[in-house]
């Protein structure tokens, strides 16, 4: 019997093996250094010494006899715009006079070796001016030059009805910045040929921001440039802005030496330039009626930008769309901010800006229940939007939404109020504590110019088939799930599929690989491509059996007494001289958002999570334990379940260790732990155990109905645990991480 | 004003410079050995050492431990398939016990440099049984097992009529090999890396061949392999089989060692092991009535396949098809024969079979004028095909012949019968000497699964476009004429666009490089794909400019009030998030052809040229002098006249050496002159002058109208030698080369 599922498909909602599994666990993918080229050159940085620095003088007098010394690359050296284009473009490329903050690269040492690039690097003798800095939001908010982007959200009258609430809550909540951790640092490789082509390789989650940023530096027009991301060692927003900015330094150094030049981050220098997940601080009120019926929610949310503004603008604006919870509330006022400081860019980091706010939110949310005396959940519960009914933008939730369901099913999986959890000593505290979350899928409003995805599939005449697609595998599974998609559409044995890596002279501008957009978006592109293609070979699997009444599946085409397979199919569609090949292009749904009073259809659609946490917290010592998880999520059709639980299980630990121990410090603009040694985050070890469950409200724009899944599970993590501790212990932390050291004085004061 | 030509176009019909010029001269293109790998490996060839051999041991005892050896590959090493793809799939990647040529591949030596694989390659002692071997088609053909193929027209009742016929001629011709003396010899680099994946650079002019090639010898599906052409230093046919063998070679030694390993033919070897110009014998009989109006034509022609039948098959066909020249003629009868011998195979010579038999039939067609009495140039304006009549395998012509026009053209042109054409010395006499070819476009009925082609269009932001298709530039002007045709369907600047050498995994399989088919097959692609690009662009063009009454000209907009930019118009379609990339298909129409008596439509339509030779012969020494070459062509519409002139020039020239200087000297089965040091070709010395023109009989279903060119200005030179001399002084020289020895003996027997 064929092998189809319940929906009768027989490759999407199967736990189908992850196609790059091989060649990763057998060490054969090609990450960014594994990469050779004959004659290859190294960068390496001069960096500012210092958080804001006027450059006098850059001597490299005692480097230059080294013989494998090849040159210095400045601003001066670079033919094009010494801005990369980031949203406001105002991040250059090397700094040219003032550096606004340390470690900003300053100049670029090409030598023969990467032990040497790096060793000149460092001898060489920056002479730079010490200027005065900000490091502090606080202060910087202040001067209204240092606001990057502010946005508001208004609706009804906040400020007015609050006063006719029976209950109100407030809380400031403050969280530090997330290093993204990825294994395989920055790294990229430019290639200038004689003939005047570019090619870049990149580990990026964004080919396309790649070679936009690697035209803008050369000079060079898109067509003359490409861009191939190599395997992607880890990305969670990190491979998103910075590898526009080392691939450029990397072709512009290969354009002026002639050769092959690789840039590669070593550990510290990625700590101290990366962007990061933005510090912030909220503050937060909602007003409930005496029936426990939210009405009013105030917010001021601020992000530490950093030196410069790159992603700030999108990821605050995601923050303040989501700031409120996936509540229904009548009376909204958010203000937000992204506020310049004399310290390392921030950028993108799953979650974009909405964890820090789901924190404070769903921490407050619950303090709210508390002081009602109602049950946490069903405090939810009462207040979750459903359908039809209204967010805080007043986008009308039309389709797809399992909130209601998935806190429910937490609440019966963990035995919520029913169970009686033991500790495991005496002197620890153990409690069950909730989060929800919801999660507006791609970019949405605010980026919607860039929310369109092509794919190319190319059938050969042995049936095998190439995919290609601007989105990138960065370990998630894209390059999996997408198959699964095109082996559905086009009835072939997913074998058959090769799916690329990024090429950007393969697919036109796909926009970057985050927003969790890859599976609605490529997936859509991939259908799009695939539908004529599906067509015609159905049409010529019909003509060979002799009938349209077949069965399609797992590759196969079959009638009660002939079963033929695609490679035959296809086979007999080359020798009719059919076309194998198609590009897709997908336009996501129009958004509509007005920012004067942050008010319109934010996203096309929103996925959903329900998290309950249990906990234990050693009074002793401070120190959090987390037990276990209980997730839900819907997240419309789950294409493929075995990675949709990895992706929530990442997820879960990563919001873990962004709760619990990452814990950056900076000092008078300084980076003071650039390392693993003393920058802890959660390993295996510490993983809790992990109950997930998943609810499928099917979006019917979706590819096979699928909506997005990559970011949602880390989102509502840091709540449940502070929401847990409390239930615990009665502390509050509203802090992140949750350092012993203070919770202790937290519990001191108890 | 826009700048437009009579046919209101801006691109095509202009003499757009070379797009390829800048880098070819200033030496920036990349060609097959200027690309530089990481850890490259080399690798050459022991050869068989007799014309047929037994090989009974291969002994590399004398260079194991040489430390630059790296290792063999004999045939035994190959993981999939022995056989080269090509028609019959006889010829060995290596020879496997029996070696059916002198200097056949047996076995590859690879080591770390090419220098060193030459050498160690030579040092291998190849022990060998040399067997008995056949060198002439007359002995060969009398064993039916060594006719690879043959072929039969049938029309009417040749045998019978002849006898009724009031004139009769009948002449026996015989031609010898052409080697291609392209700058660049053969050489491909194939780069297995460790993920699965191969990449092979191939100077081609089939890219999807060598695909085919190495799929077969790695046993690699299509969609691991990745054949990207080099830039190629000229063809001519020579690069149509062989590189597939050399490709497939350089892949199975990267999967082997797992490094880059190039093969680079040096030029003796290339002279020894590549394909030729197949040596051919024709007879030909033609049969006239009293009014010279042609009744009968019999013919028998033979080519000299060499040790496998390679691309035989079909350039025996294509030859057997246009072997009774551009007539009317009602009764036909031709059988033709690909035979073995034990000599290097034969393969594709620009031309491809026609050029030989031409020789035989337009010399003979100009005896029968003599024999009637009447003027050559008359007899065929009596008797050639026009509007409505049938070829002699009774294919109406429909549409776009200007034969007619171009023996009158050529004949004002020479002033023909008029002109006392004075030689420049009393020893030497002088005459012009006429010939008429026709040339069926594209592969035709024999090929028709091969006669598709794809083409990809990707339009970025900044209104660069990068143009892929599935043939390749090889020296003669596909990129800019290719360019021309998107310029012109796109309205953009052609400086915008980067059409690029091939890479197979970007379109689909568009069948060789080949039959003068590029200009018609991926220029008809290339406008399949551009058609919904140019309504979108059109589109927003109106929009912006608020009408659509506008002209769109040379990469502008422009009403009597405004004049916008095509790369304006593209930044508003990005905008707009429309799709600005597509892949084209283009199918040719249908052929048939039967092959029991030869009767058919065997192409989809022809191009036409008429030539007439200035030529001086010495009578002293025997050597002939071209004076000047009149010649007229049909190609349809000319899209670039410069680069339609080249062609034209090239051919000539390449015609013309043939017939008078190339000398290949094969004894015994082992070839004595490899090398141009005796073996002779034309050069700029020798070249005649030209006068070239075009009348352009336009085809309804070619790009804008244009049919092809490439090879047709070559096949009708040698008999417009040959007559001339005839008429100079008598003598008719029914060989080729003219050799002047051979040609003092005629000139004796006078």
């Amino acid at each position: 019997m064929p092998r189809r599922n319940r929906d009768n498909l027989s490759f999407v909602g199967m736990p189908v093996e992850r196609v790059d599994a091989d060649i990763k666990i057998e060490g054969r993918a090609l990450y960014g250094d594994d990469l050779e080229f004959a004659d290859m050159l190294y960068g390496s940085y001069v960096r500012s010494p210092y958080p804001r620095a006027e450059i006098e003088k850059i001597d490299i007098s005692e480097i230059e006899k080294d013989p494998d010394f090849v040159r210095i690359i400045t601003c001066r050296d670079i033919p094009g715009s010494n801005k990369c284009p980031i949203v406001y473009d105002d991040y250059p490329f090397l700094a040219d006079g003032i550096c606004e903050f340390h470690s900003q690269p300053v100049a670029i040492i090409i030598a023969k070796n990467n032990f040497k690039a790096k060793e000149l690097a460092r001898s060489v003798k920056l002479i730079a001016k010490p200027l005065d800095f900000i490091d502090d939001i606080h202060i910087s908010i202040k001067d209204k030059k240092n606001i990057f982007s502010n946005y508001i959200i208004k609706k009804g009258e906040a400020l007015k009805e609050l006063k006719n609430c029976r209950y109100i809550v407030e809380g400031e909540f403050t969280t530090n910045y997330q290093v993204h951790s990825y294994l395989e640092t920055q790294v990229a490789t430019g290639i200038y040929s004689s003939d005047g082509r570019m090619v870049v390789y990149s580990s990026t989650q964004c080919p396309f921001y790649v070679l936009d940023a690697v035209c803008a530096i050369t000079g060079l027009n898109s067509n003359k440039v490409k861009v191939i991301q190599s395997v992607v060692g880890g990305g969670f927003g990190g491979k998103e802005d910075v590898p526009s900015i080392v691939g450029a330094h990397a072709a512009v150094c290969s354009m002026i030496t002639k050769k092959p030049v690789r840039i590669l981050y070593d550990r510290e220098e990625d700590f101290r330039s990366m962007s990061k997940r933005h510090p912030s601080y909220s503050k937060v009120i909602y007003g409930a009626d005496e029936n426990g019926k939210l009405k009013v929610c105030i917010v001021k949310y601020i992000l530490d930008a950093g030196a410069y503004s790159t992603l700030s603008p999108i990821v605050l604006w995601r923050g303040t769309v989501h700031s409120t919870g996936p509540y229904k509330i009548d009376n909204v006022l958010v203000e937000s901010y992204a506020v310049k400081t004399n310290k390392v860019p921030c950028g993108a980091f799953r979650g974009f800006g909405q964890p820090q706010i789901s924190f404070a939110q769903e921490s407050l949310i619950d303090d709210l229940a508390d002081k009602i005396g109602i049950d946490p959940l069903d405090l939810r519960l009462k207040n979750i939007i459903d359908l039809n009914s209204l967010t805080s933008t007043s986008q009308k939730i039309k389709e797809s939404i399992g909130l209601k369901e998935l806190i429910e099913k937490v609440r019966e999986k963990s035995r919520w109020g029913k169970s009686n959890l033991k500790p495991s000593a005496h002197f620890k505290k153990r409690g069950l504590g909730a989060s929800i979350s919801y999660y507006g899928v791609g970019l949405g409003a605010k980026g919607k110019y860039l929310d369109r995805a092509g794919a190319y599939i190319n059938i050969y005449r042995d049936g095998s088939i190439n995919l290609n697609v601007g989105n990138v595998e960065m370990g998630q599974g894209a390059l999996t799930v997408l198959s699964q998609i095109a082996a559905e559409m086009l009835n072939s044995p997913i074998e058959n599929i090769k799916l690329e890596e990024v090429d950007t002279s393969k697919v036109p501008d796909s926009g970057p690989t985050v927003a969790s957009r890859t599976t609605l978006m490529s997936g859509n592109a991939i259908i799009e491509a695939a539908k004529p293609l599906r067509e015609r070979i159905f049409k010529t699997a019909s003509e060979i059996l002799g009938t349209d009444k077949f069965i399609a599946s797992d590759g196969y085409f079959i009638t009660s007494k002939k079963k033929i397979s695609f490679n035959d199919v296809i086979k007999e569609c080359w020798a009719k001289r059919l076309k194998m090949s198609e590009q897709g292009w997908y336009v996501s749904p129009p958004t509509s958002f007005d920012l004067k009073d942050g008010q319109g259809d934010a996203y096309l659609v929103y996925s959903y999570s329900a998290n309950i946490a249990d906990v234990e917290i050693d009074t002793e010592t401070g120190e959090i334990y987390v037990k276990k998880i209980y997730s839900a999520f819907d997240v419309g059709k789950v294409v493929n379940p075995i990675l949709a639980r990895g992706q929530a299980q990442g997820g879960i630990l990563q919001g873990m260790s962004w709760a619990i121990y990452e814990n950056l410090v900076i000092e008078k603009g300084i980076m003071k732990n650039p390392g693993f040694t003393d920058y802890i985050i959660a390993t295996a070890c510490d993983k809790p155990q992990y109950d997930i469950s998943f609810i499928e409200k099917t979006y019917s724009k979706g590819p096979y109905k699928a909506k997005g899944m990559g970011e949602l599970p880390l989102i509502g993590i840091a709540a449940s645990l502070r929401n847990a501790v409390k239930r615990a212990f009665g502390i509050k932390i509203n802090y992140l991480p949750f350092l012993p050291e203070k919770n202790l004085k937290l519990i001191k004061n108890l």
